[in-house]
C-alpha cells in the first residue's frame, strides 16, 4: 500500500505513515504533533517517513486525533475476571460521571497478540491505559513503557518508576490474624498456597508477626481439596488441633470448614476460620458462611482510574507503589 | 463550543458537527459521506448543521474515519462475567488471526449511562457491536437498532429482525435427562431456579419430553441453601425418594450432593445427579465432581464473532436466533 510514493497530498493518510513508519496511528500523531513521549529516533523517523510520502498534516486531522478521547484501556491477563472485573467497576465507577468509558482488552500469555491489542487501544486514542493481571508479583506479556499515553498498574507488576497500585496484604492479613487472637485463640495456624506466590509470602509473613514463634504455616495448592486435605494431616498427628485457621484464600477455607463439619468439629465454637479474597460466590456459600479479608478491588479500580486521568490532563504523579488497605468482611465462620 | 459559527473552516471539526447535531462522531461521518444506516432525518439534520458551521470534510478526514478499524465492540452488563468473558474468549480466539481486537465494556441497568458507553464504542469506529448480558431472555437497557454498524446478539435478547446466537438449552436438557435414563435411572426429579427465567423453562420443558408423566418439577432460587433444602424435603416426604436428579445449575447441583452425601446417600451409586453450566469453580469442587450441560459459550462467542466481521464486511446474514449445541461433560456425579 505504501510500496510507492503517493503523489497527491490528500490521498496519504496517517495510517500510511503509521505503517510505514512501523508505529501506531497514534505514536504517528503524536511525532508529527511534537508532542507525547518517544525516542527522539522514532520522532525523526516518523516525519522523515511523512515527508517521502507526501504526508502534509491539517488541522483538521490534528483535531481528530490530539482531542481528548474519553476513553481508558483496561489490558489484562486476568481472562477469568477474577480479579480484573471488580477492579474494571471501581474504574468505571470513578470515570463515568466524567463521561469517560472504559474499556477491557484481554490478552493471553503471548507477547505478540498483546502488541496488537495495544496497538489497538492506542490507535482508538485512548487517554490512558491501566493494566492489570491474575496476579501482583508477574508482569503483562508486553513491555508498555514506551506509550505515548500514560500507564497505571493496578493488581500486576509495572516497571521500577511507574504508578502501581496493590492491595495492602500484610495490613489485611494481620488484622484477621488479630481478629483470631480477640477471639481467643491461642494455637492459630496458617493454611495457604505455593509459596512461590508473592501474596503468599506477604501474608504468611504478616501472620508470623503476629502469633510469634507459634507460627505453623502449611503451603498446598489454591484449592478446597487441599483444605481438606491440611485438615486431615493437623487432626490426625499427636499435637493439639489447632483452634484458629488463617486460610490463604476462600477456596482452602471453604475446604477447611467442609472437613471440620465431617468430622464433628464445630466452627466458628471449636475452631474459627477466616478465609482470604471475600470472593462473594465461594464465602457466602460456606457453611457457616466465612470471615474474610477482601482486597477492595473496586477502591484500587477507582483510585487506578481518578491517577489515570490526572496524567491524561498532564498532572504530575508521583512513582511508587501504592498500598491500599484490605477489610476484614465478618460473617460467621471466624 | 458550537454557540457560535466558527468562520475559519479550518477549525471546525467533526466533534463540533456532531455535537451541535446531538449524534455521536461515528454517525456525523457516515452521515456526510452518505454512508452507514440512519433516517434521512438524522442524515439531513447533520449535513445541515455542518453547513451551518462551516465544516468541509476532506479525504484525509473521510480516510480516516470511512477505514476499517479492525476492533469489535462487546457490550454486556453482566458486570460479573460468568458468561460473558468465555464469550469474549471465543470472539477474541475467531477474531485474532485477522488482526482484529475485542474491547469490553460493561454497563449497568441504566439507560443514560449505557448511552455514554455506546457512543464511545461508536465515536471508536468499532466495525461492529456484539451485545451480550446475564440473561438470555432480557434486553439490554439501551436500543442498538439503529446504529452506524451492524449489531449481533449473543446471550441477551435482541429485536425481533436481529441476528442472535444463544445455547440450545432444550437439547443440551434433554441429553443430560436421557443420559440419567441410560444409567438405569427410573425416578428422576428436577430442581431448578426460579420459574419466571426463560431458561428455566426451556430446560424443565425438555425434562419433561423425556420423563413423560413422572415429571416432578422443584423452583427455587439459583442457590446451594436451595438444593440443600430441596433433598431434605425430598427425602422427609413419604415417597420413595428419587434416584436421578436433573438440576437447573450448578450450584443447585453442588448444594444437592452435599445434601446427600450427609444423609449418607452415596452419588452416583445411590442417586445421579447432574448440574447445568459446566461451572469450573463450581463443578470440579463437588465431591464427586459433577457431571454437568457446557452451553459452549466460548463457541458462541466465536459465531458471533466470525458473524460481525462479515456483517462488518457488507456481507448478508439472515436475520434470527441461532441455537448453537450444548455439551453434556461427564464427571463422576452421575
Amino acid at each position: 500500500m505504501v510500496s510507492e510514493p503517493v503523489k497527491t497530498i490528500e490521498r496519504t493518510r496517517i495510517y500510511d505513515v503509521a505503517a510505514a513508519a512501523g508505529v501506531s496511528v497514534a505514536t504517528a500523531s503524536r511525532a508529527l504533533n511534537d508532542t507525547g513521549r518517544m525516542t527522539e529516533q522514532t520522532r525523526e523517523r516518523v516525519k522523515q517517513v511523512a515527508a517521502q510520502l507526501g504526508f502534509r498534516p491539517n488541522t483538521m486531522a490534528r483535531g481528530l486525533l490530539g482531542k481528548r478521547s474519553f476513553t481508558i484501556g483496561l489490558l489484562t491477563n486476568d481472562t477469568y475476571g477474577r480479579f480484573t472485573l471488580p477492579l474494571m467497576a471501581g474504574v468505571s465507577e470513578a470515570l463515568v460521571d466524567r463521561g469517560v468509558s472504559v474499556f477491557l482488552c484481554t490478552i493471553e500469555d503471548d507477547a505478540a497478540l498483546a502488541k496488537v491489542h495495544v496497538d489497538a487501544l492506542l490507535d482508538k486514542q485512548v487517554d490512558g491505559i491501566i493494566a492489570s493481571g491474575r496476579r501482583v508479583d508477574r508482569r503483562l506479556p508486553v513491555d508498555l513503557s514506551n506509550l505515548p499515553v500514560p500507564v497505571v498498574y493496578a493488581f500486576t507488576e509495572g516497571p521500577d518508576d511507574s504508578v502501581t497500585f496493590i492491595s495492602d496484604d500484610e495490613q489485611g492479613s494481620r488484622e484477621a490474624v488479630q481478629w483470631l487472637v480477640s477471639r481467643g485463640r491461642r494455637r492459630i495456624v496458617h493454611i495457604t498456597g505455593p509459596e512461590s506466590f508473592a501474596s503468599v509470602q506477604v501474608r504468611a509473613q504478616a501472620y508470623r508477626t503476629v502469633v510469634g514463634e507459634q507460627a505453623e504455616i502449611h503451603h498446598g495448592e489454591w484449592s478446597e481439596a487441599w483444605g481438606h486435605e491440611a485438615v486431615a494431616r493437623l487432626w490426625s498427628g499427636a499435637d493439639t488441633p489447632p483452634d484458629g485457621i488463617f486460610c490463604g484464600n476462600d477456596q482452602i477455607a471453604r475446604g477447611v470448614v467442609d472437613a471440620l463439619r465431617e468430622r464433628g468439629v464445630t466452627v466458628p465454637d471449636d475452631v474459627s476460620v477466616v478465609g482470604f479474597d471475600n470472593w462473594e460466590i465461594v464465602a457466602a456459600a460456606t457453611r457457616p458462611p466465612l470471615t474474610s479479608v477482601d482486597m477492595n478491588l473496586r477502591e484500587l479500580g477507582r483510585e487506578a482510574g481518578l491517577t489515570i486521568l490526572a496524567l491524561a490532563e498532564g498532572k504530575e504523579v508521583a512513582p511508587g507503589i501504592r498500598r491500599l488497605p484490605c477489610q476484614l468482611v465478618l460473617r460467621q465462620s471466624g
